[in-house]
């Protein structure tokens, strides 16, 4: 990224590798919506010559002289979220947002990102994760952003077992709550989209209804399904602030809404009072961003090592090369119509 | 209540009482705020000749054949929330919301209330608590409502060892949740209020900082007095709608907010986006009406009988007497500066 | 049964049916361990000429005057735990204790149980469950005690996404429970057991790993899977007494058991201590009743309808006519080395 | 500490200090009953020339070259507790288990303690906290230890409102239960102990009943004072394995018992079988080593800061000069009966 609305490459010098860090070369990486709002919608505000990406397995080329247990030429998962693992927030279980709010998302926000010959890892011990044996850095890189923040979704609407929930958005993330709900035992799942590929992938990953919004509103749909009991909980991992209207009127009292929807514009995101119970409904709204580090890897990983979750069926794009960057980028800008998500490997 | 804006004596036959149900003579009633939104801002839509009130201590004069625990003559606590407790949503953990979403709150609401020579109380064995020794009925009854759904706001806000609360409103139900969040172990307990005698009990009740709102925002001032840390929770006891505004910008990330203020009006509460971290910051919004029935109260009043709370600092105004009731409800409409809760016994 | 020791066939007097009750005829019935247990083990106590059986599948024949939902025809699903709702246990969230530790359940306990022409629920409402279209009565009585008692140990035991999970015994319970651990999102799923068929069903509803205890230790068989590691859960659907030691030392810091093996001899379970970590380890110890009434059924229910579980799969052998009730319980007893779970419809 | 049974001072050199690390000099120090245990029962194992003690408040004198919130001044409080906190254990919220079980807890157990002329602190960022203005060097030297432990015993019986407590124990680690126990909201507190001082201090923070072990069982006196219903929580911050067995037996079902206490011999904690609800009561045994770092300290500060709690009420022996060290540490071996705790203050 050169600046809002243009990227291109650039020469950087290779960052410096502090006593506990390492410096990672790519493997594998992806290109995230968030890259585009962060190009061509100047989400974060301007950025002069910053590198994008911060979805990459890699493989170690330096490591600071504390770090215990990485080694140069080790392959390694790097998550999307690296915090201070001894901040006040992360010691308060909410690493993400150590040294404040959003502050555990480093790459491509407030330092380089991963789209690079080399990228830098702050405090690698806690930071990267060895890629399993039996793992793909392909399918790997998928537990980067997709996977931790799509199941994110269902921990923060707290899905249980037998829940009806409705996830709103079935892109990769999306996707990932489909799964995630899956996952934390929710019976009926329905999903909204309209894309005939992610309809029938979320399938695959376990919503057993669709509702297009094409076809009218989603509220209506949901409410129509459920014989107008409403649902459970809701993942909204798409949409906009509007979104939320929807949401709370579609839950039943005692529900959980759970975003991980980066909400890009907008100054308020309205709750509709009568709907919320006014404001004695116990209809819990929550957001936010992915947990990361090495055991939220780890554990995620292990997912896909022992067969219980194959997030390839996403990867629709794949790329050999590190000069097929941009294209994969501008892939996710254009979104075409069979487009989930598209990969790079790099050798 | 004749009709909105309109109170009086009404004769009505005495209720029927049902097998598990019980009949109970007040010996000590108080109105609440929500009584006067009731009649005077017709918050539920319009109700004819229905009898108002929700909390009462009194003596039971006739039970059901199949209640179990209670005899004629026995002096009882009845909360404002009377669930049905074999429905789904009882079953599920959210009692006040059994039979769809409010419906556990009858009285004064869709069935007659308490301000009667004799009311009807469904689910005996569920729903009423012993009046323990030791605890008065003034004091008790402050169980019915003020208590319960103050400290509820502390358990919505999931107030921790050491945090700092914002209570935002420090009427009767406010003073209760700043107690709760002392008796929940928090450390800084700021209260918003102006009211002098509302100000003096709070702090008797734990408040450690006192924000008035005549003195400026109230945000400004609680990011001042954190030195611009913010706060770890918010309850809010009063207020309007945008009360959430405030509430959400002082939150830390992590942070969460607790409502137990009852939204009479307005179309939306509002919640601004980039400080709720564009939908990722965790900062948790719930809200819910008071849990009722039998153990709640059971609960609660311990904390009186054993000393860890007294209630009876709130009862500004006594009168004794059936009498009295209408004066002491216009009373609560009419608010004199040095009112806090009034309390009417009966003999 | 007539004694402990002896079972047969009596004539009793239909049962009274409360106001808030209902009789229900038996169309899908299955014997229990517990039954077992209870008639050859005397683990109850004495009980003379008591009907057994608690999983049961039915239509009801007669409700009281104040069943809502319920109609005579109608075909429903009786768990084994049927609470008293407005108890003061239910009310604080363990309704299988209501009315004393345990005393949620009632079937086959301290009142008849489901092995009958006719037998008796208590709040119908709270208590019975409409059969869902698309479930059979054969897969439904599985939901009486097998699934929501399997279920039980992974919400004991607390499994998150990710997690290595020790399932001992995969008997039906523990089959639920290896299903309920997939269903919560655990990785490796290590299944201790021995026979042929319950291991390959087991590696169906997702165990990755086998620990067969006639290999050698259990506890060495763990950690050498894990690389000395250990594992972050442990449910306990089998074993005795002294299981718990071998849980307990192959259990990670932080990790949580979950016991729902029903232990029915000898006087203490013993921790080990310094595996315990001097009382410090942080390896929580729970142990329980699986939770019953509507709302749970209706829950689980919905995991069949929308095809997240087949409990079928565990259906050894299948028997037709209220005949064969006695035949399929000695089965139970004898345990041949195909059977999991005998079932036997009644036209 | 010289060897098992000795003790004396040691010349030793001062300790090399990490790029994240501090020295700090004591100003406030206090021995504490494991000492006693380490060096006279020889608890850890034998250690040689080990320097004793992991309560302090001191003044930092030298920190390391990456350490951002500290100077050589700045007066600290350090936890006993030092966890490493990239690590796995850390990220998943045991941070005490950091590197294995109990592994967090590095003073005087696998690295000299704080009994000395200087001391090394690891991740000063993480692991030490800022003296708050308002509290003495006396009252903080609690938070290492006595507070933080005494209310994990709080936390993890998960005590609620309104519940019953029984803590068994007095030391200042039970005390502190004591008044945690009433900073969670519980209403009768059952405090067992004998000493006529602590007896009288458990009052002031919060207990309201005294069970003297003295004049007979516990468990009896317990059921008596309950009218045999039995107590929602047990806090075992006393007594030795056996104690579990009377915890047991006097808990509701789904009551919680949570152990702070060491548990220094014996081969096994022994479950009742049949009170545990023959593994079905819901009975759940929680024990764990307190939370250290940074924000525990805040937090736990604030409370004293902010007037909730006083723990100078505890120490009932101080101390002036460097030299009274050994003099406190036999103090709490003899144990006096008007000890509570002692603390040396160091100019």
């Amino acid at each position: 990224m050169k600046r809002i609305g243009e990227t291109g490459w650039i020469e950087k010098e290779k960052p410096k590798c502090g006593p506990l860090d390492a410096l990672v070369r790519p493997i594998a990486i992806s290109p995230c919506s968030s890259d585009v709002h962060t190009v061509w919608k100047g989400a974060l505000g301007n950025r002069h010559d910053m590198i994008l990406g911060h979805e990459a397995v890699g493989e170690v080329i330096e490591v600071g002289e504390y770090v215990r247990d990485f080694r140069p030429g080790d392959r390694v998962v790097v998550p999307a979220i690296t915090p201070d693992w001894n901040s006040l927030e992360a010691q308060g279980g909410y690493s993400m947002h150590s040294g404040g709010m959003l502050s555990g998302w480093k790459f491509s926000n407030f330092k380089d990102g991963v789209f690079a010959e080399c990228f830098h890892v702050n405090d690698a011990d806690g930071n990267m994760a060895h890629l399993p044996e039996g793992v793909s850095p392909e399918a790997a890189v998928m537990l980067c952003d997709m996977i931790p923040t799509g199941f994110h979704g269902a921990e923060l609407a707290e899905v249980e077992y037998g829940d009806t929930v409705c996830v709103i958005g079935i892109g990769p993330v999306g996707l990932m709550s489909v799964a995630g709900s899956a996952l934390r035992g929710a019976s009926r799942i329905m999903a909204v989209g309209s894309r005939p590929d992610c309809i029938k992938i979320a399938g695959e990953y376990g919503a057993t209804d669709i509702i297009n919004y094409r076809n009218g509103s989603i509220l209506e749909q949901a409410m129509k399904l459920t014989e107008n009991k409403g649902v459970d909980r809701v993942i909204i991992a798409g949409g906009d602030n509007d979104t939320f209207i929807d949401a709370v009127k579609m839950l039943k009292p005692g529900g959980k809404i759970g975003n991980v929807n980066y909400l890009g514009e907008g100054e308020y995101i309205r709750i509709p009072r009568t709907d919320w119970g006014n404001g004695m409904g116990h209809k819990t709204i929550a957001g936010g961003l992915m947990p990361g580090g090495r055991r939220r890897v780890e554990k995620l990983a292990s997912l896909i090592k022992y067969g219980k979750l194959d997030p390839e069926k996403m990867l629709t794009h794949r790329f050999e090369g590190f000069g097929h960057i941009e294209e994969a980028l501008l892939l996710m800008k254009d979104k075409p119509k069979d487009l989930i998500k598209p990969v790079v490997t790099i050798k």
